[in-house]
């Protein structure tokens, strides 16, 4: 009861502010017209198997350029095909939020860059390989020296091109971005009725500012437990605070309807779903189907323009490169 | 020292054919402008791992366009991490190629298509699951409705448009090309001495025509039998003849330096080992390090203009597309 009360007053103190705040178009990219060379060589470094342990799984494995940023799977394949233990969020847009992955552990794209790279049940290398490899390939080096000023390969200069690809990754001119900029006609009747109907319900106290999302934690079960089998528990691995368990960042809803499933668990397989899930634990509402129906029509209009990416042609091994094997045993 | 005075022969007899005709540029695609939206239609499918059962493995994984069309690997990865029994042949200018597959058992590029898909240790689905997945996917709807007159969707259909998509991917341009078209300096003198000691050794009897390959079967150990723990029988798996035994198609050298590792069971790490190798096996030949240097120096020239790809955007799912999940037991 004492939660509802205070849900309500945050509605109160969120009326307040205008619409123009709460919702705002898709942030351009931050680009610097010197950072060109680092955001072509991080292209490059973004579809290279030879990250991973294995030569075979890429960044865009699981943030798939083709599908959103994502995998589109409950949890992603890694190394030697394991489970992974999350859902793959996605890299579109993924820039301006509070952090980086679901508990946030990463301060910025740069730091999360160098997170699945190294992680066993990832791609399953060590920053050392990775760089030995990378440093390995003379194809590579005029890409380093142009970007960076010089062709010693470090794990600061990958993660940083990285970091300076992904940026370039925004969705703008969403028929919900051209209806915040003024054309009414952007979204249809029941979009219109859906928007309203999400601004009214509560759900922008999380899901606000531009990505509609990503600026804030909050628990996972407000009003209601949620309830799952997977293991995460969110912010509380951070922090070692117990309020921050089950505690996760609120993932942006921008091209939402390509992102599925939906969750950290990955348990939500349709946007119906995840309305409805949202409704019932964190607002204590039972939306009719009627209403689902209008929230997931204005979602849908959250899509943007896909970035269009001319995929990179990859430098051939250097004599020194190492062998891949996906078999090996350590 | 039968086999020897056979190969002299065939030598003899080859030297009667004009350079020109042994030696072509590379073809150029043969897309009529009515199968455009085939191609359209085809890209998205080559990139779509929704055609396997994992959801995880598109044509791309093993036949990766920013890596001369194969994944570097000696044999692929297949679902659930498989270890594939061969290894995986550039998808670039394959078309032009006697049969497809290092046994030659599909005739074509659309036969080919179809088997990857459905070959439990690759993309692991079936004829009927990929179609039923892509045709639950209503924005792939007006694609073939555009490419085949009608939306609804087979296995023909799906096979016929990979292999328009893949008919495009051709390498033209390379320097070896534009040698043979005139331009004497294109080569250096290191190449173009590779490439007199390539043609007076014998290598030509197989690898000729504007592929460099691809237009016969051959037996792998001619004057010496080639020793490899690779189970693969060759073209004796489709004709049963005993003759067939380790009898392979020729694989093409264009962009050779980019389609490492080699032969068949990817045993060959490098062009040097390759050459090495083919030189004793096949023509009973030790060349020196420097003949070797030379006729891989010349390798390299055949690396063409890799095709421009820019990233097919993939329709989300439909209300009936089944669920994938990689784990999942039968």
């Amino acid at each position: 009861m004492r939660i509802q009360i205070s849900v309500a007053a945050m509605l109160l103190s969120l009326s307040a502010v205008s619409q123009a705040a709460m919702f705002e178009p898709v942030p351009e990219p931050t680009i610097a017209p010197q950072d060109q060379a680092k955001v072509e060589l991080g292209k490059m470094l973004w579809f290279d198997p030879r990250l991973s342990k294995s030569g075979f799984i890429s960044c865009n494995s699981c943030h798939n350029l083709s599908t959103g940023g994502v995998d589109n799977l409950k949890t992603s394949v890694g190394h030697g095909w394991q489970q992974g233990p999350i859902n793959s969020p996605t890299v579109l847009n993924a820039e301006k939020q509070i952090a980086q992955f679901w508990d946030g552990r990463a301060a910025n794209l740069e730091e999360q860059a160098g997170g699945p790279i190294a992680n066993p049940k990832e791609m399953a290398s060590t920053h050392e390989l990775a760089v030995q490899v990378i440093d390995s390939i003379p194809g590579y080096k005029p890409y380093f020296k142009k970007a960076f000023g010089t062709d010693k390969v470090t794990i600061k200069e990958i993660t940083d091109a990285l970091a300076a690809f992904e940026k370039t990754l925004t969705t703008p001119n969403s028929p919900f971005d051209r209806y915040l900029k003024g054309d009414k006609a952007a979204l249809t009747p029941q979009q219109i009725k859906g928007f309203e109907l999400f601004k009214t319900s509560g759900c922008t106290i999380c899901h606000n500012g531009p990505l509609l999302g990503g600026s804030s934690y909050q628990k996972l079960g407000v009003v209601k437990p949620y309830q799952t089998t997977n293991t995460a528990q969110g912010r509380i691995e951070i922090t070692k605070k117990d309020q921050d368990r089950m505690t996760f960042k609120v993932p942006q809803l921008r091209n939402i309807e390509l992102t599925y499933p939906y969750f950290h668990d990955g348990e939500a397989k349709t946007l119906e779903d995840a309305v409805r899930i949202m409704g019932e634990v964190q607002l204590g509402k039972t939306y009719t189907p009627e209403q689902l129906a209008d929230i997931v029509a204005w979602m849908k209009s959250l899509t943007g323009d896909q970035p269009k990416i001319v995929l990179p042609i990859l430098p051939p091994n250097g004599k020194n490169t190492p062998q891949f094997d996906p078999w090996k045993k350590d």
